[in-house]
């Protein structure tokens, strides 16, 4: 058998490009046209945070996410704990308790083997703090300029909580669309770091273990609770842009609403950045129907991570697909996806 | 809380090297050292091939692989089907049903879109022959320079198979040690493509999964199947050493029943390379009690993947925690874990 031609068009990009990381378009061309094309399944073709699987009855999510952030320190985290919460939280927000971690390291010959221990005791103290044991794991070493310190994989098996019923197809109009908190700040506080920016108060990133907030969620809201997901790459606008397409509906944004802390504004405006594309690691979009709206804005508010929490929008009818932003000084504008790599290398 | 110090002698090792890759000794340091350390729990103490859980009552296995295999493209294979035949491996080698992988790509940027076409396509056929979804993923760029082409790591959950009590602390004096084939398959078939080395056919990899001759050797075996283990990295040696460590038990192999193709024992001498030290990646070991023995070799024998199986020692009393070989030609060596990398990057 001779394997078909490859499904993407190969004469617009004939090579991977930054782009393709980017958690925009190109990533979901990437993810429709070549991964969808060659795994083809039901998990698969979900489309969520996480897959959603039935072991023998038992209702299970898996997750994956490899972490190549650069710098591997940064404030208010490293790229070991940020390798916890990132998969913690993509569980999390399957409507799941997590259960194990794996955690795969791939090392650059040279790296300093305190640098690696500060790393790996970072990663022990989050999964520690999120209640998650690190079960299994790997390590290879690639040669001097293969890879960039070192990356890590976190894969993560979790429980669907009972009464979860998150999907991201299940948004339907008249529900409100919630944050847990300000947006923006670990996008900002890493490439802060990187221009060599300094503020008066440092920026810290907002990297964090989601899923006490989201039991919390799932507990108040139940079967009204209709999705939950973390903004990382790519920000808010491309987590409800993802969401609006897949369950066709519309979201409209109020832009006053939005929590953005006044310092992060500020950095946005120097580095040319819009905060509402810039990546979150500690920060819950949920939506759910409207009559629960008090009482799962109290459930965020009641977690130390979800202290600023807001109503941000409201699923329509209208403009089924898209996201569109109203804000008092006028107007509406359509929140788009971008089609390029805003941020490199950012989680 | 300050962290507590790192538990290496940063003397020695104050950087990472290739040898803390190559799962030898510095690999076992480092796993003992610093990620035991950190990420202490009683699922990680076992020191498996994966984890093994127990979710709600569910018995199921956990395993996490990188692949950095260099070049990507080899004789048998390639890092796509490798990477599936890896971690369904080792969760066949912990008598478990595989049930899942998911698959996280690290891409450098300038990675031409039809050699990563060509290796996730190879990922989804191998995944589908041995009847293991991909069903969930995750894909990062990052720049030229940072990453060789590709890495890819698979993760995998696995339900145990009815009957299996697969530990390598099983081991006991009296016990049978198998092979399912022919060793060393692999590492030489990726060396002779690095160093350029042509013989009248060419050697390929065994890179295949196993996952079926392990449900037929549990099947026959039942509780009287002690331990299976896949000798990839490091080879037949450094698994026999680490089964011998765990369950405090001396092995002695029969150097004359351990099958090595003329040819790869011939590359073997030409590359300065003992076949004891070479990669496998579609050959088992299995180790069960001696009443056992002949149907075991029958189960394997009876799959394509274990024609060639063969018994190639046994447990013994004596030298515990250490592996020695005996040959018709004199007398008995002790078969030593290597300290340092044999062969960078074969997986």
């Amino acid at each position: 058998m001779s394997d078909p031609a490859c499904p993407l068009p190969l004469e617009d990009y004939p090579t991977i490009t930054m782009a393709h990381g980017g958690g925009g378009k190109l990533t979901q061309m990437l993810i429709d046209g070549l991964f969808m094309a060659a795994f083809d399944n039901p998990a698969l073709r979900r489309m969520h945070d996480g897959a959603l699987l039935d072991v023998d009855g038992a209702q299970m999510a898996f997750s994956t996410d490899s972490f190549v952030i650069d710098p591997i320190f940064f404030p208010g985290g490293d790229i070991g704990s940020l390798a916890v919460h990132g998969t913690v939280n993509d569980l999390a927000m399957c409507g799941a308790r997590p259960v194990a971690l794996s955690a795969g390291f791939i090392l650059e010959e040279g790296l300093a083997m305190e640098d690696l221990w500060r790393i790996v005791t970072s990663m022990g103290n989050a999964a520690a703090e999120a209640g998650v044991p690190v079960v299994t794991g790997d390590t290879k070493v690639v040669d001097r300029g293969k890879c960039d310190k070192l990356y890590i994989n976190t894969t993560g098996l979790g429980r669907i909580l009972p009464g979860a019923r998150i999907r991201p197809t299940r948004a339907r109009p008249g529900d409100v669309v919630l944050i847990s908190g300000p947006i923006a700040d670990h996008g900002i506080a890493v490439m802060s770091v990187r221009e060599g920016l300094e503020f008066e108060t440092e920026i810290v990133s907002d990297s964090a273990a989601l899923n006490e907030m989201a039991r919390r969620l799932v507990e108040t809201g139940r079967d009204k609770l209709r999705v939950m997901r973390d903004p990382t790459r790519g920000g808010v606008a491309s987590a409800l842009n993802e969401i609006a397409q897949q369950a066709q509906v519309g979201i409209r944004l109020d832009e006053d609403s939005i929590p953005v802390r006044d310092q992060v504004r500020g950095a946005c405006e120097i580095l040319g950045l819009d905060p509402l594309y810039v990546a979150n690691e500690g920060k819950c979009i949920a939506i759910g129907a409207k009559e629960t709206a008090g009482r799962l804005l109290q459930a965020m508010r009641s977690h130390r991570h979800g202290r600023e929490a807001a109503i941000i929008g409201e699923v329509v009818r209208e403009h089924p697909g898209r996201v569109h932003m109203t804000s008092s000084i006028g107007g509406e504008r359509v929140v788009d996806m971008l089609a390029g790599d805003q941020l490199p290398r950012i989680c």
